[in-house]
This record gives C-alpha cells, structure tokens and sequence, in this order.
C-alpha cells in the first residue's frame, strides 16, 4: 500500500542552487530525494509546495511523497535527521491522507525578508539578511505595502522570465516591523508567489524607504502591471520561506 | 609620529581556526593584519584583547595596533572592510592614546553562549548555537551559576592543559534568559576568563539543567578546583565574545 509522507523541512540555502533538481548543480531536493531512497531502498518522488531560488532559505518549507515502506512517519524523519548534512534538517514527519498534495493542497504561504539596516554590515548576519546601510523610512514602507492587500495583478513584481504565468494572487498580510534596532523584518502571507516576487516588492519597498520614490510612486508602479517600471530584485539570503499552511 | 588605532571587530569564526597567528592554519589575526600591511605599507602587530579559540565568533572583539601611517581611522575602517572577506567585519575604527593597550586596559570581558534547547537541531543555527534536546531546569542552572559571582578561584573550570596561569578571576556578572521560546542565552561578563572557562562553566551548568548534578553539587564542584569533576567543554559554536569594556 502507498503511504502519503509529509516533510517540514528547515534548511540554510548558501550552499544550494535552490530546492528544485536540476543538472549540474547541488540542490536541496536531490538531496534529501537521495537519502530518502537509501532509507526506503526505492526511488522517491519529492513534491514541495513550490520552488525556492538559489541562496533562499526555509524555516518550515513541504514537501511530501509517497512510499510503500512500512518505517512509521517519525522514525523516517529521524533516519533522515541522521543521513543528512547538518545544514538541512527535517523539522517534522507525518503520514497524511493520500489526497494531501504539498503544493496544490496549500491554503496560504508565508515569506520572511530580513534587511539588516546599520551602517555597518555584519559578518554573523551576512548570509541571513540584505544590508542596506541608508536611512529608511519604515512608516512610508508599511503605507506602500498596504496597497498590495487583496487580489491583484502581481505582474510588475514578476520575473522578467516568467510572462506566460496567471499573474493574479491574493494577497492576506503583509507586515514590516524593526527587530533590536538594526533589523527591519518584512513578513509576506499569500494564497501563492510569482517566482521573484517576494525580492522584487522588498527592492520597491526599499526605493520608498529611502525617498527615491514617494508612496503614491510606488502604487503607481503596482497598478501599472509594468515589471520594468519596478524597483532592483533584493537578494536570496534575505528570504526565508517560513511556513506553508494547510 | 606613532599613532595608537584601535579596532572593533565582529568576525564569525565558523571558518577560522581562532583570532591568534599560528603556523599552517589561517586565523583572524592573521588575516586583519596582512590586510593592514597593504593599507598602511608596513608590516603590522596587532595586540588583541585575547584569543578566541577555533570557531568561536565575536560580536566586539577588540584590538589595537600602531602605525606611521596618516590615513584616518575611520578611512582606515572602512579600507579594510573593502579589503577584508566578508565574515570579519571592523565595526569601528578609532586613534586613541598611546597607552592604550587592547589586553591590559580592559576592565572586562562579556561573552554570550547560546544554548539551542529544541528536541530537532536547526541548519539556520547550526554554526550558531549549541544544539542541546533534553529539558533543562533554567531556575537551577541560574542558582547554581549565582555562586560563580564575585572574586574566585576558577581552576575547575580552567582547560586542562594551563596548568600555570594565576586561576583567579572576578566575575561581576551572570545571566541566563530564555529568548525566542528554544534559545537559552548566557551572559558572563569577568575582569578576565581562563582558557576555556566560558565553555566549561556552561557544560557543567547543563548538567545542572538535566538533573545530573545537583546545585549543591555544582557548588562542590567549584571549590574542589579540580578540573576532573565539572562537566564537559560546551563546543566552540555556540561562544560569542560580545563586549570589552575598558
């Protein structure tokens, strides 16, 4: 009989060309799709709840598969625990229903951007955030963020690569907040992402913070469904992905 | 004219095999002052507040050094940032008086240990943080570390190989606080610390924490100064050197 796993998985994505397999290049995915067949003796499938970039990290990323080992749940996520480099760890394993699908099963994910916002950058940080060392203006930020609430056309925070993509997401939350002083923490909850998405609205909500451009600016940028028109993609490890919900 | 230049330095000593210049192994040291014969064309000692040991970080490391040169100090900051990989990091550069000594001019020394108390192990925290799974009792760890404060004989927790170092120190300060629900941060701050003390006194506290020992054995423990009866050196990881104060 197929059993229906599902994974939560926390992993630091420095040393990875992001989650989804491709060739020539060390993803997460291959990864622990490779430790998981030692573990089970079969090849196995890995459907995540969506791709993350080179760089990105995740906190609670999932991804489930299907297997006919007989290994409970919770002793698979501690074999995993076992094999794995230390640099990705399964935070939880459960056995679902067979319907439950990572992806297309996801009612809302939620995307953490961390910009370390001194003057000086940090060695400790360096790999978890996006130093910008100039004055923002977080209150002009958080009254720019609020027009992207809701249903919209997300097409101007696309990547330049994606056209043929159903530009329209809906937006639940998004809230920005300092954290010890030197920390802005941007958290983004939505029914899906466009792939850049999350980068491209942190490196247009930096134009605001910095007074490049005013708020209205930047509603107009919004409304002009225009990718060229927006602000710089902010870098990967800045970005977390901090939980998928289901 | 000589000048006297202070530096404060963050570095995450994930990749470095400690502050001090050793033959066959690539330290901070080493690194900061082969960046500083470049700026200042001479060839410069630098005079740390101490050593840290291998893979332990430091959020205000300080050192000092002296030079002919004429650059400024913050040029000379911000030159060597330029110049420096990015996982050391001069957070601040200022002249100060020539007899201004970065060893013998500290009043004291604040280091933080983080301890990672979760059943699973983190791969954001992993360079980052001790990873320890088991329940452990904070209200006796602080009891236990409350007879650690004031002017003591230190040799339980010295490493054991310094056999002839002066073993008294005074310790004016001792914290311990949950942060984030799975962290436990603490917090030493001493007129100076013994080779290994920090990470010695917290693996001997977590043995406090799991109700190996008990707080009126932990305190046995300390006034038998023998090294053989306290616990084990809490790894590297999981040290910071936060402060000198001078």
């Amino acid at each position: 009989m197929q059993r229906n796993i599902k994974l939560v998985i926390e992993y630091d994505g420095s040393n990875y060309h992001g989650w989804q397999t491709q060739p020539n290049a060390i993803t997460i995915q291959e990864i622990i799709e490779g430790k998981l067949a030692i573990i089970t003796q079969k090849k196995v499938n890995l459907v995540a709840s969506g791709r993350t970039d080179t760089g990105v990290h995740a906190l609670g990323q999932v991804a489930n598969f299907y297997t006919q080992s007989t290994i409970a749940a919770e002793s698979l996520g501690k074999s995993l625990n076992s094999l794995l480099p230390p640099d990705i760890v399964i935070r939880k394993a459960e056995e679902l229903e067979e319907s439950f699908h990572a992806r297309f099963s996801a009612r809302s994910k939620v995307y953490l951007f961390i910009i370390l916002n001194d003057k000086i950058p940090s060695a400790i940080y360096r790999n978890y955030s996006w130093h910008l060392p100039f004055n923002l203006d977080i209150d002009k930020m958080r009254r720019s963020a609020s027009f992207l609430i809701g249903e919209h056309d997300f097409s101007c925070f696309k990547s330049s690569d994606s056209e043929n993509t159903d530009p329209i997401r809906d937006l639940m939350d998004i809230n920005l907040f300092r954290n010890k002083d030197r920390f802005i923490h941007i958290r983004i909850e939505a029914n899906g992402f466009l792939k850049y998405m999350v980068r491209n609205i942190v490196g247009t909500l930096m134009d605001v913070g910095r007074n490049k451009i005013s708020v209205s600016e930047f509603n107009a940028i919004f409304q002009s469904k225009d990718r060229t028109k927006a602000g710089v993609t902010a870098p990967p490890q800045g970005l977390f992905l901090k939980e998928v919900k289901y």
